[in-house]
């Protein structure tokens, strides 16, 4: 993850320390405050903070004094009413905050979920460390064929190893050249002391869209899912989907009722159109219905077959 | 407050209990945590949740892994420069959540304040008490003259018995016929047995606006003085300054340097046209000028006047 | 409606002029601009403007030059890939503003849409015309036994009498009551000219929720969906229903491809659950399924039941 | 601006066409549209559509049936009093959409104002043109000694050829190698046809920050303002200040009063902190007053002599 021994320092200093609170806490989200989860090459996602749990969930849509705890099946059946019916306002009440290290073509796609707190890195004020993502092996694939937006058989080979070769030849360069325009050595010194170097918000464009950057990144419940729901998709690139995966082990830590339900009405449920109920009617009554008929495309037809487990 | 035994038993019992955690903690704020600070002759604002401190702002402003924190008088220096530059997203780090009893026709004015995550008791599901806003003597005010939205001398005597007795009166009704419509006594069981009553979506509308209603109120830290700039100040209507008043208080017991940061910064600083500063130059130069030599409408002279301690 | 001469003959003048412009336009909509819908007794809905049109959604989506459409069927065949898929932000690119009148109760709901823009008419300011909402006989429904937040059957007879009776007396005495305080006779006119009255922003709290305000409210395409989605449903309340299925005719009048599109893959299409798909794969295998083996809550198995045609 | 001659032909079509319509229209803002004004070395803005003007602001803060607008002068007072006293709503009723091609760089700080929609060009779908940010000579700065995000003298002779050399050969290189992994000729066609090339969303990876992207952004006018305030200042990033810059243009043409009120109590305004308005108070009290004695930090001592037109 590239940690240096000061920040692992600075972590487990913080995470030797315990106080004494009036407030609701999560003993399992609280076992892996502070750490960083490792995510790709040199990246992580760790928890900094967290405010409520699925009790607060249950006390907003009461609107009560105290918990607003009953019966802990009283609690899991309002907080699957509340998901399955889309009121979303009472998963507001929960607010969690994230440390985030990551490349910055990912930092781009994260970015466009608006309702979020962020502060990143600046590289007009400071110089970015040389840590830049290469795709494992596995990850490195060809551009898919029936899909523009997509990816299709990974790389082996010569191929492989060409396209690694000129990515990392590619990012080494640019931070050497980065780091000449900065006058800056490795240690961070200045190489020629007669200049100050080119303006850091100027040489931070020389590099690429690969290397890291790192954000604090704050967030409500309900946003959170609405970001897993779209990053932990199999449609979404694997990069965020990496670490949205790590993400969506701290949601299941941090509010297990809220987790499951999530998972059973947003994430492995499916959304039916119109014509696509009329289907699975017609199918129910015995019907034989086919793509024609059923007035759906061929891509509609493919994705309702494969939700109903049929042959398409 | 008309907090019911059962309510002060509730809030007691959260008091009563500590928890251990590796978050950041505020004593200051522990102390009155989940406590009613009493509002108006009814209503409350009570802190029921918080995430960060004055060193989560510098911690995010500097995107360090530990606390970030330095010398006391740096930390100090760098929220005064985030505040005196409008760097805000460093206070959206921290977040706050109330739970709040306040009359409906303040809730009107509150809730125009987008930024926030709120959930409301709802008259639809369940049935509003019998409380009401009146206001205290001293607060019962006439139409001012010089400003169509606001007040001028205090009402007294017979004209200040009489609109009492009105306000008093009719809100009284208001409720009779209310529970009247939905055919429950004052221990909420059915007068008449034989019919449930009419729908409570549509009795509720027979309440005033002066009904107190609750709620709970989520925001961060930014959008917190953002609401307390507008709501605090000597333009706000006096009933929801009250509120405002009382939630500046818990601002500073949460993060005092961003609370005097806020006072010097922002509530008691003041904006200067591109005019006004000519003045000022003016002024300072030794030049006599008046009202129609500055290219300043009378009111925007007052203004002027009134910031810089000089007669108009 | 309550429109004044000078309101209407304020709506006609905008109407009858007629400009030139190089941007998109969408003569459906241009047709009824600035017309006032009818809504419950007194309300209404007009469009007062609007920008972009199904294209707008087509060109966001290619981020093209110029108006970014092809043929009729591929950019029909674009935006249901759109929705189908919640890409939602080319949705945003449109935008629409409406000038409302509406009861306060439905503008309470109305407003917890956060993401739009609302200027509303304000009692601090001016002073409340004389007009409240009285639901028609056959909106005058009994609390629900089964659904707390829900209407049952309707009044008859002496009962509803009774309940608009109430209604109807409460209301004009709140009025009487509220011009009295603010010392104003119905012309608005001074009663006693020996004193201001009471400040208009403390006189508005007599008023009862079911009083008209108004207002001008702004949001994008995107938004307006997901608001029509949740106001048009089955499951809101009747009086803000009305306001939204106004507004839906506004939408199919406006944007028809993306209205046809929000019926097919919204209004009318079924998220199902994970469980609930298992229990459909398990009943075209031919299975009998019943409830208790289907792992579902009665309520949701009754739900199921309905979307799939089948009796509970 | 790297327009194609296909680009530019799309443009003339739509500058060609004129409808008609019963909405508000703005002729000096209707001369530009669609035209791309150039920003940077390739880069540019261009209005694709908008939606009201100064009298929808006048007519939201009086919520108004017809126009709102009365004579030009109480317009022009009503906009400067609602600018004066941040009653920002009303300016909310206003729309603006813009095509922007920016380096990414800039893109990147771009994109933080949350309040606005936007569609990017997706280099996940489509390969990105071979064009990068090269910073014109008078605009290649050295690091600031004083400010740490901040430029200072602009270099010359050797150094500026060496860095601007850099720069530009590494892009080069970057866009080869893309190219070269996209399996795509200059033409776009394949290199090679047995093999599809890299996955374009990992390809992508490879381009440096300097490289154009582009998208349709739309705001309302009051986010708008917030943008402008904030990037056309002096102390924002050169290249964003030059994308502001020609935004005012396009504010100043859309609404003219409102561009007048701005420059007056915004961006030409300054905000004096309590302890700043004690100093003016005992200045033109006849007072000789120090930093010492004023307790301001020698920085914030600095901007308040300027601000008032002493030397500090």
């Amino acid at each position: 993850m590239g940690l240096t021994d000061e920040q692992r320092g600075e972590i487990a200093a913080e995470r030797g320390e315990s106080r004494s609170t009036r407030r609701v806490t999560v003993p399992a989200l609280e076992e892996i405050l502070y750490e960083a989860l490792p995510v790709l090459d040199h990246g992580f996602v760790r928890v900094v903070d967290y405010m409520g749990d699925d009790g607060a969930v249950v006390q907003a849509a009461r609107v009560s004094y105290g918990r607003g705890t009953r019966r802990v099946s009283e609690d899991r059946g309002l907080i699957n009413y509340l998901m399955r019916h889309r009121h979303t306002t009472p998963f507001e009440m929960c607010e969690i905050k994230y440390h985030v290290k990551l490349p910055i073509f990912v930092a781009r796609q994260w970015i466009r979920h608006r309702t979020a707190n962020v502060n990143e890195y600046s590289a007009r004020y400071s110089i970015l460390d040389n840590e830049f993502y290469i795709p494992a092996p596995e990850h490195l694939a060809a551009q898919a064929s029936t899909n523009r937006q997509g990816r299709g058989a990974v790389l082996e080979g010569e191929a492989a190893r060409h396209v690694l070769g000129l990515l990392r030849d590619d990012a080494e360069r640019a931070y050497a050249d980065y780091s000449e325009m900065l006058n800056v050595d490795e240690a961070g010194a200045p190489r020629d002391p007669s200049w100050p170097g080119l303006a850091r918000e100027l040489a931070r464009m020389n590099l690429s869209l690969n290397f890291y950057t790192q954000w604090y990144w704050k967030t409500n419940l309900h946003n959170l899912m609405h970001f897993l729901s779209l990053r932990a998709d199999a449609h979404a690139q694997y990069e965020i989907r990496a670490y949205a995966e790590a993400m969506l082990g701290t949601l299941e830590r941090w509010v297990p009722m809220t987790h499951a339900a999530f998972l059973e009405y947003r994430m492995n449920a499916a959304t039916i159109s119109a014509a696509g109920l009329r289907v699975i009617r017609r199918l129910l009554a015995g019907e034989a219905v086919d793509r024609q008929s059923s007035g759906l495309s061929p891509r509609e037809w493919r994705e309702l077959m494969a939700v109903i487990g049929r042959d398409a």
